[in-house]
């Protein structure tokens, strides 16, 4: 027979009430009232649309890189990502994606260099801490719908690179880069690049489009010959699609109750699959729930 | 100008040794004297070979999961897995495969069901601990050429589910699984998966080769069409396959001082691309260098 290593969410049986079964986090989360979902603003999403059909939708996090979002915002209302490519696909790291040779003159509101925005101030954020340790870190949790790592004690928070996170490709330091280029991380968290580049959101939609593309053969995963390149038709800004056709996303509030449920019984899973459930949950294993917003 | 997300190792420049450059991690590795790399058994490399050309193979862990290495082993001197197949790729999670359908019979040596295999005794294990702070154990560390999850107080050690790493798929618990289908994490760590599943070893060669995989449609990554599978021609053990084919590789001894260097030198990364080097590294990131065997 075949075995499934089965993770579906099987309640746990407990000696003290074996007749009701405890919900699993993913019962919960079916269960979330409307109100703990937040709608996504439509200027906050970047659509990529590939040349072979495929689709990539990248949520935009501005309040952690302001001036890298307004640039990536520019370089999508002027089409500049047209005909780009995806050109370079490293295993267990890194699919980036941008003119692989030089490409059109950058709108005249992108910002050159923009910011080192690889940090923010903890100011002004609502901090819902996670309560599990960290490697790179003094503490990880979740504010305005974003996981972060920071410091208490230092006062910054930044966003992490976990997989389906995406970046701006930089040179040397102190080069941080426009935003022209972009990567999404396709393996085991790079975390020891927190706080080195500025991540500017997560892949909402699509992440496989990147992540099964075949690897490249030249040094760091560079394809390495043009014709190899996945051709990019064009990137949107959702706001800029009519609204019929409109992609649209709602992430669960993470200062809301039900986030704090999930979290509880995702960092202390047990069910029947389980034999020594464990008591603890790294930061990007985590995740905020993302879902396409419900028709009305 | 194309940004390369640059991170190849560029030495740090010390202010007080301005004119020596510290070696980096990369360069200890290709100096690492010739006694510090140990060959790996060939009973203990898994060789898959795809109908379509591709390779993967697999460094077994007997000395974690011995019954279920030796079923993995009669597995595959009984030529079992021929015309098996990849059926599951999971994104962000594992790619899976055995026989679909129903197999052949198990050759008679196959233990069924073999002993829960998912920790073992820290008890003659020479750990190196790695000092970093992990969600899911009390302490990480290295023995015997692979990477543990640990508790030094309760005395268990696991093989974690990092990239890259192979686990005998199972049912529900108390089923684990006889060893005649696995998979491979081609994610980030599921390291939840811990200490409830045998892990018996890592792809050293072609990881890629799954990980690039189109995702399955159906629940749980399975393809859910034998159309889409990915055939599996053979596995074999390297030590059934002729010398002069045999795949021969050798991996860094845990316990010699080049690999304790380089875990420093990866521990506390300092190069001219980091801004904020990082002052810790997690157990999956860190990793255990494996090579092929140079020419003698």
């Amino acid at each position: 027979m075949r075995r499934i290593l089965a993770l579906i969410a099987l309640p746990l049986l407990t000696g003290a009430a074996p007749a009701q079964k405890p919900l699993t986090a993913a019962e919960v989360l079916a269960a979330a009232p409307a109100a703990a979902w937040q709608p996504i603003h439509p200027d906050d999403l970047l659509v990529m649309d590939f040349a072979n059909g495929g689709r990539v939708v990248i949520q935009l996090a501005p309040s952690f890189a302001p001036v890298h979002v307004a640039n990536i915002r520019a370089l999508a209302r002027s089409g500049w990502w047209k005909g780009s490519s995806v050109y370079r696909v490293q295993d267990n790291f890194v699919a980036q994606w941008g003119h692989d040779e030089k490409g059109p003159p950058l709108p005249s509101s992108v910002v050159k260099p923009p910011p080192a925005e690889y940090w923010r101030s903890t100011k002004g954020l609502a901090i819902r801490p996670l309560g599990s340790s960290d490697a790179y870190a003094p503490a990880v949790g979740y504010a305005g719908g974003w996981p972060i790592a920071y410091s208490p004690k230092q006062g910054w928070a930044t966003l992490p690179h976990c997989y389906g996170y995406v970046g701006v490709a930089r040179d040397l330091a102190p080069d941080t880069g426009t935003g022209e280029e972009l990567y999404a991380i396709i393996g085991h968290a790079p975390r020891r690049l927190d706080r080195n580049l500025a991540v500017i959101g997560r892949v909402v939609e699509g992440i496989d489009r990147l992540s099964s593309l075949p690897r490249g053969p030249a040094p760091m995963g560079m394809y390495g010959d043009a014709a190899r390149n996945v051709g990019i038709d064009r990137v949107r800004l959702a706001s800029e699609i009519v609204q019929a056709e409109r992609p649209s996303f709602q992430m669960l509030d993470t200062s809301s109750a039900t986030f704090g449920q999930i979290m509880r019984l995702r960092t202390n899973q047990a069910d029947d699959f389980y034999r020594t459930p464990p008591t603890g949950i790294d930061l990007c294993s985590a995740g905020v729930p993302v879902r396409k917003t419900p028709a009305a």
